[in-house]
């Protein structure tokens, strides 16, 4: 079977390996399509611990259970599904274990034509998704319904903020808040993922390089009880001046670095919280995937590519002009 | 009567004030204690917002209902209170309005012979307590209380940390969690303090100056679920090393101003909330005398001195040296 993994000097190539065979209580899965990570492409730039060459990449994927072994629920067969990418969560709802990974790196992952997991790592992918919106969800999905949910507590009519809505994760957040009826607003440094936004259902997009943006969003905003972020860098500030009392940023990521000179006197005046959140838990992954089936909503696709181009969408990954997920097709 | 007020020049002083009388829905107190905060000092030294010349000072008191307005319950009369201090609280138990202040600045406060106040803002002096030991109660107590219980969520057999055990509200945290049954752990630079807090149940009580107290303290304890703080500054990145995964850090202050470099790597990682905390609700203020009495705690107290030598109260806060409450009988 063809199977993208990752070379000597952080390169990443389709090869040609064994098929699996799924043991007693495993299934096989052939994979329909898969959809790449910002983590993906870190790992191909040699940007995360524990990289081997030789492994599969990939923690993204949707396919069709095409064996079964004896230990295994019989009604399994010919289902469509989606994996859950979580490795070893572990007991603690709260936090993940100190063995926890994603597929992908160190274990093989999703980006082959077959492969055997546990069947409690599947789950039935939602009718009203196709193969390759399927595969849009896993990682980025579960991540913002954590973030959102788990540690946002995003509710009905309140003003969330989703920064950098570019973003894989960002964009599930975005829509699951749209899902849950909350006023969302958005931030961009790209005019036409702004443009976008607006017509998916943001109140309001702001560019974060206008210089006066945080004057802006609080006029038009009245301010937010949520942010979902995932620079942090000096902008926390901004984002801490920007919350109503008793308002939560949760942030998922730090692609800006750590920030200078936190305004922790605002903070404990207007009793904010900043709650740090990463992936989910596994019972997160079912309860986001029965979210997006009760609301139907619909993964943002930037473009689906065959298998044999998938190291274009790295290359575009890389230089994060997509909007929307990018999908490769078995 | 006497009364203690802010003159000009960040100067205090005993002055004659009138007698208040209670309108209907009012009751007067003959005030028997009072206790000083940090909060009084800094308002001396002209290091708070709305400060005006002959504003009696003092928020925490205990004393005796000896009047009560035609429209007051007259089961008030004679008895012994608590009095809350906090004005304009609002509307919505998460945060304070922005009306809300504290006794003793803009609104005249405590440190007097008689004050007036309406019945929804006193509450009987827990039995197991003197006068003295009341009045050193309610701001530093319903403060930790906040922190401790509404934010911080501390549970029986968690480990907790109280950072700098000298200030009033620590000390009240640290009661507060030894009687929710958490082991509870404690910082100071100062040894008298350390040992004192051995004393009264703290399972260490580590030296924050010392090179290596995180490394020390990780393996004493290893880790915190919690830590109640109001430092923040640089050394918010040893307390994020030093929280078991979902820790949550609670300040209600910063007195070592902003942190430079705020780790939110391990803080996204780990799944850290760090949160701000101020006061606390009328609600909880009532929760917190509850607490006290059913817990039979008492309040640390460092002197009790007569009123009229106040002055050296705020002398001996400002130093910092004190272990426990300054109260002044009247």
């Amino acid at each position: 079977m063809k199977a993208l993994i990752i070379s000597e000097n952080n390169q990443i190539e389709i090869v040609e390996k064994q098929k699996p065979h799924p043991n007693s209580n495993q299934v096989l899965i052939k994979i329909q399509a898969v959809a790449l990570n910002h983590r993906d492409q870190f790992i191909r730039e040699g940007k995360y611990p524990g990289i081997q060459v030789g492994t599969i990449l990939g923690s993204d994927a949707c396919g069709i259970v095409v064996e079964a072994g004896p230990d295994v629920d019989p009604s399994w067969h010919q289902k469509e599904v989606l994996i859950n990418p979580n490795v070893d969560w572990g007991d603690n709802s709260k936090v993940q274990s100190s063995k926890y990974h994603i597929l992908g790196t160190p274990s093989d992952g999703v980006f082959c034509e077959y492969m055997v997991i546990e069947p409690n790592k599947i789950i039935e992918k939602p009718a009203h998704l196709s193969f390759e919106a399927g595969a849009a969800l896993p990682l980025g999905g579960m991540t913002a319904f954590r973030a959102l949910f788990h540690h946002g507590n995003c509710q009905k009519n309140e003003n969330v903020l989703i920064s950098g809505v570019g973003g894989g994760v960002a964009q599930f957040a975005f829509q699951f808040a749209l899902a849950t009826g909350a006023n969302v607003f958005v931030t961009s440094s790209d005019e036409l993922k702004r443009t976008k936004s607006i017509e998916l259902g943001a109140k309001e997009a702001f560019n974060y390089r206008d210089e006066n943006w945080v004057k802006v969003a609080k006029e038009k905003s009245g301010g937010f009880d949520l942010v979902i972020d995932s620079a942090a860098g000096d902008g926390i500030n901004d984002l801490i001046k920007l919350m109503k009392p008793a308002g939560r940023i949760v942030f998922y990521g730090a692609t800006q670095g750590k920030p200078k000179n936190l305004d922790v006197h605002r903070m404990f005046w207007n009793q904010v919280t900043l709650q740090g959140s990463t992936m989910a838990n596994d019972d997160e992954f079912k309860a986001m995937i029965t979210f997006v089936k009760k609301n139907r909503i619909e993964p943002i696709i930037d473009s689906i590519r065959p298998f044999e181009e998938i190291a274009d969408a790295f290359d575009k990954m890389k230089e994060g002009k997509q909007f929307g997920k990018l999908v490769a097709k078995l």
